[in-house]
């Protein structure tokens, strides 16, 4: 099956979007809907985070009926660490949505995003999503300007095959080491697939991407994604859904890794024959997080120890410095246990880009495993010790 | 028992120290001897990481005896990632230590601390170690100078009750989270103590203060305690000497965490009335680790939702939201479930200090940690991310 990335990305059949301004930031977008004119089965994961948000707290009980017609989101406020009441406003956010969209509001999912601990302006959402139906469009874009926070830019993409469309909208930029899910991101196509293919579908793909995904290992307690599939387009082969899903997932995780909070680069570590997938992912894990890693890269450095240190503190991993080939952009710099001899100056000219790919061969057995992380900077840091940050 | 940490750090009863510069640095010391005139009693810890230094291979050999009489160190040069060869000059830097101080070489331990998958310049060590005994002296701060790498300045501290001197001299400023020992720490005592006892004090020390010293999760390759006594001051009482082994052991950690590299501030993080010590360090740790909760401490800024956020992503802890407690610097934030009341102008200007207290009261059991770090900051990214960086 060929497909590829819309230059300009759409809504699949059925599905509509809108942002507007209603009062929480000072004047960008802040509220966003998306809306199915028919009901669709859905699929949800979460943060595994201890603390959740309220809407993750509603969010759980609402997903349970496998079924959505809408997704409304707020930015600026996330309604995390904010009690019992917290709860009964990310509801009466569900509601208002019912409403103005003229559906059940428990086939609402509700997500906000932002400062914690600070109570969810709730009236501001509710009159400011009055007269919002009339503002659906088809432009995936338009949705994905309400869920911002420290992103940017605002991230969409989709694909459309001879059989359906798949659109993913995201965000996301900082406090990002998803465990079940990513920040915010929702899945539409008008694929018809069962809400029990979908959660499968759903989890695999998420597990390859998302979940492989870290900007500074700060898991949130908001991280959410939605898929919802309201079948105007008919049956699909499923394998041909999976295949796009998945890719698409890897990169809205690409796009989201890419504009972390400060970000110049991409990283992308690439561990092959390892003892296990489970070990690869904990190589794998362990590189895109180190802060030395991270600063390498951001300084075009080919640090041969740095490698060798994040692999070996890996410390319930299985590792043979004789078998381990480490390469970076494609050049070796260490195998046989020893560095390299490589054209230095060339290597760290090729570092100097927007994307780093490290690989590390462990020829131990046949476990692999991709993660995505960007550079460490003084954008980071500015972004985060600011006198008041979120 | 009385005692307090000496102004001018002495050596104990036949121990002496000596640095100087061999060639391996630009001008600065880089080699440094510590001896006892007579043979100690001793134990040391290694880092847990896979691939271990050259003279961490050759150290777990040489404790076996339990004997040493004197430790070599080297700066800017670490000897990890140098295969066979490697292991053959860590031996050789023993061998010549030994030949200076006319003592056994097996009664030698070796440490190397700088860059890594360097070829260690041993022909510099072993001409520049002659005539060193002749430098050998009483204030240890002179061989603390000669294991710097990027700390800023050099660390010795000494206690001396009515019964024995404790001396304790130490360097790391970053790739810190040791695991088993800290990078470079060595501990030297007049008290008369069994090797078997030295090992028990030492690892239980270690567990409480090195152990819980985080830089930026990067464990390196050569991390290292050694401790020797050389029974000149007699037989001491265990306790005591157990104690102000401890409180000396911290005290350092404090001086390595609050000299991290960039860093501007000591973080401690006390976590009490956890289930167990096991979360609590877990707790402790995941704090002291996030780059959210370095930045905010950086900035001055009480981000409650950033504390919550780094608990609730331990995610296999126990945590209710309802009986936790969070304060800084003695001021409570959150309790209750929500944010309280608090002066936050006054709590800004107490976080701009030296040093950031975060206190966790979980009310769930009895198991408390305490963890030590430090800000994140420019200074950091500019370190790491000079092109030619170690």
């Amino acid at each position: 099956m060929k497909y590829e990335f819309d230059g300009n990305p759409v809504m699949p059949k059925g599905f509509t979007c809108a942002s507007r301004n209603c009062g929480i930031k000072e004047g960008d977008d802040d509220l966003a809907l998306f809306y199915s004119d028919t009901k669709a089965n859905a699929a949800a994961v979460f943060t595994q985070n201890l603390v959740p948000g309220a809407p993750i707290i509603a969010g759980r009980e609402i997903i349970k009926k496998a079924k959505l017609q809408a997704v409304v989101v707020n930015s600026r406020v996330s309604n995390v660490g904010t009690g019992e009441e917290g709860v009964k406003r990310a509801y009466r956010m569900g509601v208002a949505a019912a409403k103005e969209l003229a559906c059940e509001s428990d086939e609402v999912m509700m997500s906000s995003t932002g400062v914690i601990a600070v109570e969810l302006p709730i009236e501001k959402i509710e009159s400011g999503i009055i007269g919002m139906k009339a503002d659906l469009g088809s432009d995936p874009l338009v949705g994905a300007r309400g869920i911002m926070t420290t992103d940017t830019y605002a991230k969409a993409i989709s694909v459309t095959t001879d059989d359906f469309t798949l659109t993913i909208v995201g965000k996301g930029s900082g406090m990002i080491e998803p465990n079940m899910a990513t920040m915010l991101v929702y899945a539409f196509t008008d694929a018809a697939i069962s809400a029990k293919d979908l959660d499968a579908v759903l989890r695999r793909g998420v597990n390859k991407s998302f979940n492989m995904l870290s900007v500074d290992t700060d898991t949130s307690t908001s991280d959410t994604m939605v898929v919802m599939a309201n079948g105007r387009a008919g049956k699909v082969d499923m394998q041909d859904f999976e295949e796009v899903f998945e890719s698409s997932c890897i990169r809205m995780t690409e796009m989201l890794a890419r504009d972390g909070e400060g970000a110049t680069k991409l990283l992308r570590i690439e561990i092959n024959e390892a003892v296990s997938e489970k070990e690869a992912k904990i190589y794998a894990r362990a590189m895109v997080n180190s802060p030395l890693i991270k600063t390498m890269a951001h300084g075009c450095d080919p640090n041969i120890g740095r490698m060798l240190m994040a692999l070996g503190k890996c410390f319930d991993n299985t590792l043979d410095v004789d078998t381990l080939t480490l390469s970076v952009n494609g050049t070796v710099v260490f195998a046989d246990s020893v560095k390299t001899e490589f054209d230095e100056p060339a290597l760290r000219q090729s570092i100097d880009s927007e994307e780093v790919i490290f690989k590390i061969d462990l020829a131990l057995g046949s476990g692999s495993a991709t993660a995505y992380g960007c550079d460490l900077t003084h954008g980071y840091v500015d972004e985060n010790a600011a006198y008041y940050s979120s």
